[in-house]
């Protein structure tokens, strides 16, 4: 295992002219300057990461770029949610023009989904669009965020309003520093790999049931999931590159989950995403029982699943308590348009078996709130 | 003229599936309403302005507007280039966003290039793309700035560093709001005029030294002209969406231009763009002339034409004093990039004759900078 030398796996995501890879596998972060210099030569480079990153894993990536004869700055922010702001955007568009970058050089956002959602917006708009390669560190970014081309920052009007899509020439997903990720950033980064099976992948998630356990420890396994998340993702982009409606049922669990983040104040003591994610599913699947749409048993499967691996999946498991059904359901009608007392609803007929459900009426979900939180 | 009801110009930009119409002629801002209700029916709207064009044009939009039963807030910033900031980019999303507008209502930059700059560029992030329609209310946006999907602001390391292309749906140049234009800003949009001229229009040029007054003056002459103007700058558009090359010949006088506003250290008491673009479009001819590329007839014509319509011609025209040719040379290195000792100009075999100069060397800039700065 971790040959440096092994030949990562790669999934190719077809968007016509601005196709690209991802590479995955273990210690390709020491890999990054050769596999970037043979598909960029002459490049000169901005890398952007947050402090935790920085300390585990910034020294490999520049120690690598400079073996490759790449020069390469680094700017630092700090980590979390709130550095996908305006001041901090303009901090990065900043230390980019000072390392006096042109549209073909490269800014490598190295971090999670945060980092990569700041840099990749700047990379956008500095000279109204530059080259990036995505360096993706937590297993969020890895199977989510970094494939795509949706970059972003928050407001106050809310979550990821402001941004731009811009696609990155390479993305580059070292399986090895998610040993350095805490439990619960890797267990919430989880929920979106279980959640591509749960989609549409029913023979992925009977595979997850049997290998989760390798997955987390590392090791061929963990390539192979990140692999599949990639490809099930890079398949959906592909079809609706700018969102316009195809990539719906990647919100399985997220009307739930954006509600309970929202409930929570998106306090990460609490509740982070992948958590809101793991409930959401949970909560997606059983209101399809109730609707008659999906067998029982569909629901105790992945709720026994995201259970097994340490995900919450029911409301009593937010500590802190959450307020009633009404308020719920008022959280959940700001996240998605309502109209005429109907909500759009990603639902299921069993794993792997998902659907866009339009027009469910508030009165349903309101009741299966109401059954929920008392469990 | 001026006839409210007369069908006006129409200049098509190709761009496949991003293709849009530029709309000229007299009074359509009171049309405006209509002729966005037709093409985008049920969009809500926020009119992004400056205090001097909300005091001469914002009610008559509105009123359009209101007419048409499209709902419309405004967002007012203050007038000039220091608006195009991070600052002012943060207030107009927000503003925009206030209004609880969808990606597919629309953005109004109702002003000069600044507005349509920094409130293009918003409407290109605010929900990674919403629609927008260019209201160019000066005759360098309606001929140039509005045309083309380039927006962007300003940082301190130099004018339009950070933006996006980002094509509107629709452009409404009202040729009589220009009559509110002072008489310097007006010369000043000329002198993109005649540049589309020297490009590659000889015939356009020679029609502007006879119809210019009248183009001043308003009426259809100004239309035609404006039209012809945009057909101009949206063939070359069309060949190079995302300026990768072909852009280039736009440039024409804008290597010494920049270098006097750099010069001038960006005072518009002492010279604005154009006027900047006058004078380097007079020394490019001049340059050529000194090269034995054009004949010394061709650059007297040019300057000719631009004294007559009131544009400085000379580097002795810009008050206040320019610094030595040394000086100057180094201002036009910082605008483009050097290889080698050499510098890429646009330089003419005449009127209507410009071409890409790969290779200038820099002594020979150097030494005609000189001269010119005796005359
Ligand atoms: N663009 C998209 O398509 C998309 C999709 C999903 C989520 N997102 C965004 O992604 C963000 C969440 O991403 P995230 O969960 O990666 O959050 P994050 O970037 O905040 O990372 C989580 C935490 O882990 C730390 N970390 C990351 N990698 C590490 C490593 N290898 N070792 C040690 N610590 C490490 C970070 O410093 C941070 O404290 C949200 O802002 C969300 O909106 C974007
Ligand atoms: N995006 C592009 O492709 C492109 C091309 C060329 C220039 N530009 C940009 O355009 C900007 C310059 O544009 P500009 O010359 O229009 O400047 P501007 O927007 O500052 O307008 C000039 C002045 O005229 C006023 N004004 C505008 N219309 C008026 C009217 N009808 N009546 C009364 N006053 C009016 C404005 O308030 C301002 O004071 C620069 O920032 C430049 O970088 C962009
Ligand atoms: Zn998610
Ligand atoms: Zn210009």
């Amino acid at each position: 295992m971790n040959d440096v030398n092994a030949a990562p796996a790669k999934v190719r995501v077809s968007l016509g002219a601005r196709s690209y890879d991802i590479l995955i596998g273990p210690d390709l972060l020491r890999r990054a300057g050769a596999e970037i210099a043979r598909r960029l030569p002459g490049v000169r480079a901005a890398i952007v990461t947050d402090a935790n990153v920085a300390e585990n894993h910034l020294a490999t990536l520049q120690g690598s770029l400079a073996d490759a004869g790449i020069e390469a700055s680094a700017i630092i922010v700090a980590p979390g949610e709130r550095s996908k702001s305006f001041a901090t955007l303009e901090e990065v568009v900043s230390g980019i023009l000072d390392a006096r970058l042109e549209r073909g050089d490269i800014v490598i956002p190295l971090g999670g989904g945060v980092v990569g959602d700041l840099a990749g917006f700047a990379s956008g708009i500095v000279r109204r669009g530059m080259h990036f390669v995505q360096a993706p560190t937590s297993l969020l970014a890895q199977v989510d965020s970094s494939v795509g081309g949706k970059t972003g920052i928050n407001t106050a009007h809310g979550k990821n309003l402001v941004g731009v899509f811009h696609q990155p020439q390479l993305v580059i997903a070292d399986t090895a520093v998610l040993d350095t990720l805490s439990p619960r950033e890797f267990r919430a980064g989880y929920a979106e790999v279980a959640k591509y099976g749960l989609i549409d992948r029913p023979e992925f998630f009977a595979w997850l049931e049997k290998n989760w356990q390798a997955v987390f420890a590392g090791g061929s396994e963990r390539v192979e999931a990140i692999a599949q998340s990639c490809q099930a993702k890079a398949d959906v982009v592909a079809r609706d590159e700018l969102e316009k409606g195809d990539r719906a049922l990647l919100n399985l669990g997220h009307t739930f989950g954006h509600a309970l983040e929202a409930a929570t104040g998106y306090d990460s003591a609490r509740l982070v995403h992948g958590e809101g994610v793991a409930i959401g599913m949970a909560l997606a699947h059983r209101f399809s029982t109730q609707l008659n749409l999906a067998s029982p048993d569909d629901a105790e499967r992945v709720e026994a699943h995201l259970a097994a691996v340490g995900l919450p999946t029911r409301l009593s498991d937010v500590p802190g308590g959450l307020p009633g059904a009404e308020q719920l359901l008022t959280y959940i009608a700001q996240d998605k348009k309502v109209s005429r007392g109907a909500l759009t609803f990603i639902l299921t007929r069993g794993v792997g078996q998902s659907f866009v459900a339009k027009d469910v009426p508030t009165s349903q979900v309101l009741s299966f709130l109401e059954g929920a939180l008392s469990q």
